[in-house]
């Protein structure tokens, strides 16, 4: 279908999707303001910085002039952090032609309006389709060519099952599902609860704790994510329930380890330095303690760690109170 | 409520729970038939070979007379893996008097039968509450006061809030849920995932495969749950998700070490052996395979995994033919 894919964004995921699609022998383009990545992927064939250790094939290649690498292309994958999507598709449409079909890997929600990232790209990039790619899939792993299996959703499911053909690989599986709101939402929240997790595993808590709070986590996701118009499925599948698991036990994810920084007691501010990447559990707390607060709905450990992290509550502390509050039944 | 509670095994879970429901100031005996673990217990004042290195209380008394463990107890905690249930329930019975409470902390399916843990115990034991308890608990951690959070269920919800009460601690938080089949599905299922997952850890993979296996382990729990009984939503809990993670990437348990062993490449006995406890997930992957056949419900994991411990197939083409499996939606 696509004859060339453009990414806009040089970091590790994008990176990781553009040297497998490169092997599928698609035709690639990155965009990036950053012109020692450029010269690192085009003469060094390896992104230092952000997926340090991969060959980058001779077919991937990176560029900053954004119209070079849009064009000819039927696809344009935003990879970039979830606050930097409505500037970046505010300088994209100028070159972005029909049928161009948009496609966001980032996991977020907008801080300043709680838009999803697909309401950004659309109030932006008002006449193309747009789809989501999500799931569990550390970028270093994809590179490698280990099996990863990921989801794509859209407003219109026709351009969905063709972003699936386009990057589907025996190595990397995907579904459809067309909950778009539900997708999004799973995948902004749970970097919410990876964070906690962090914190859990620095502070020294074992086994039954950290699955209690997936587990009592996923609840939260799952009652914002109905309040907001999610399908509860969606949140046991691999948007939601999936990608917690991988963000809440891997030392790939950033959000895990800003957390276990914190719970070892380093600040919020060394935290963030010693990741050096954008830890995305950090803003996406902030707008769902709003959320919360707008809308009603009970999140306890959002709540417990939105105090730890911003208005200095003792994370062991929040525990004891999360462990003794009135005897509950579990559902929703 | 329950002056005295009696635990009817020896195993690590039981010998854990009541280390905590001594610290609790409750009376507990715990009945084995091995008189080696009665010595240990009462004498050592350790349960040595199920529960290294925790100080059992001289309030917990062990004894191989299973009538005089029962008498004056208000609450019997079968505590025996799954195959001995209901041996433990006809010997029990002719002890048991009216209003004592059964709680059964096993998890998994008579394999003869394809019963239910509860429906054995009602089989044998006809007129006494029975409650069962579920969740992400590593024996371990519960006996060294590590946070851990559970459910209980029952028939009658009055004496699953009963022993909410009994048990709960402010380490040990306990949620009730009335979906009794869900339960007892969901921590019989878990196990097979468990030991899939455990085969691809042993192997080699990655942080991403064994996300999505779990998650698609959680589309079969959720398929199978519903077919036989149980409530959707159940399975995003604790006996759900929070079992299945806690199974899956735990170094405690069995199923998952079991996995790992044949992963690495032993013999299915060789790899029980190691292990040296009752891996549950080989049993259940036989029950589950036939309800399967017999329901129809899709569980190509379970299916996979069957394959590769009792038909020889190689785990690594299993994988190869679950990534490669014909493009679908990802809901049920």
């Amino acid at each position: 279908m696509c004859s060339k894919v453009c990414f806009l964004g040089g970091g590790s995921f994008g990176t990781a999707l553009a040297v497998m699609l490169s092997k599928k022998g698609i035709d690639v383009s990155i965009w990036t303001r950053k012109e020692q990545l450029v010269n690192d992927i085009n003469v060094k064939k390896e992104n230092i910085k952000y997926l340090p250790n991969i060959v980058i094939p001779s077919k991937v290649v990176a560029t900053t002039n954004m119209k070079e690498a849009i064009e000819n292309s039927k696809c344009i994958v935003l990879a970039v952090p979830s606050h930097a999507i409505r500037e970046v598709c505010k300088e994209a449409k100028k070159y972005i032609t029909q049928n161009q079909i948009i496609v966001s890997i980032a996991k977020g929600i907008e801080q300043e309006s709680n838009k999803r990232l697909s309401q950004v790209i659309k109030e932006e990039i008002k006449n193309n389709p747009i789809v989501i790619l999500s799931g569990p899939s550390h970028a270093e792993e994809v590179a490698r060519d280990m099996p990863t299996v990921v989801v794509v959703t859209s407003e219109n499911m026709e351009y969905a099952e063709k972003i699936q053909d386009l990057f589907m690989t025996n190595k990397f599986r995907i579904y459809t599902n067309d909950d778009l709101i539900g997708i999004e939402i799973g995948g902004a929240v749970k970097n919410i609860i990876a964070l906690a997790a962090g914190i859990l595993d620095g502070m020294g808590y074992g086994d039954n704790a950290k699955a209690a709070l997936m587990t009592r986590g996923m609840s939260e996701i799952i009652r914002i994510g109905i309040k907001l118009g999610g399908k509860p499925e969606t949140f046991s599948g691999l948007t939601g329930m999936g990608d917690l698991i991988v963000t809440c036990t891997s030392m790939h994810s950033r959000n895990r380890r800003a957390g276990i920084y914190i719970g070892k007691g380093m600040s919020l501010e060394e935290a963030i330095k010693e990741v050096g990447m954008v830890v995305e559990g950090i803003k996406a707390c902030k707008v769902f303690y709003n959320l919360k607060e707008k809308t009603g709905v009970s999140m306890p450990i959002t709540d417990t760690l939105y105090k730890a992290l911003f208005e200095g509550k003792d994370p062991k502390y929040g525990v004891y109170e999360l462990m003794t509050r009135n005897k509950k039944d579990e559902i929703y």
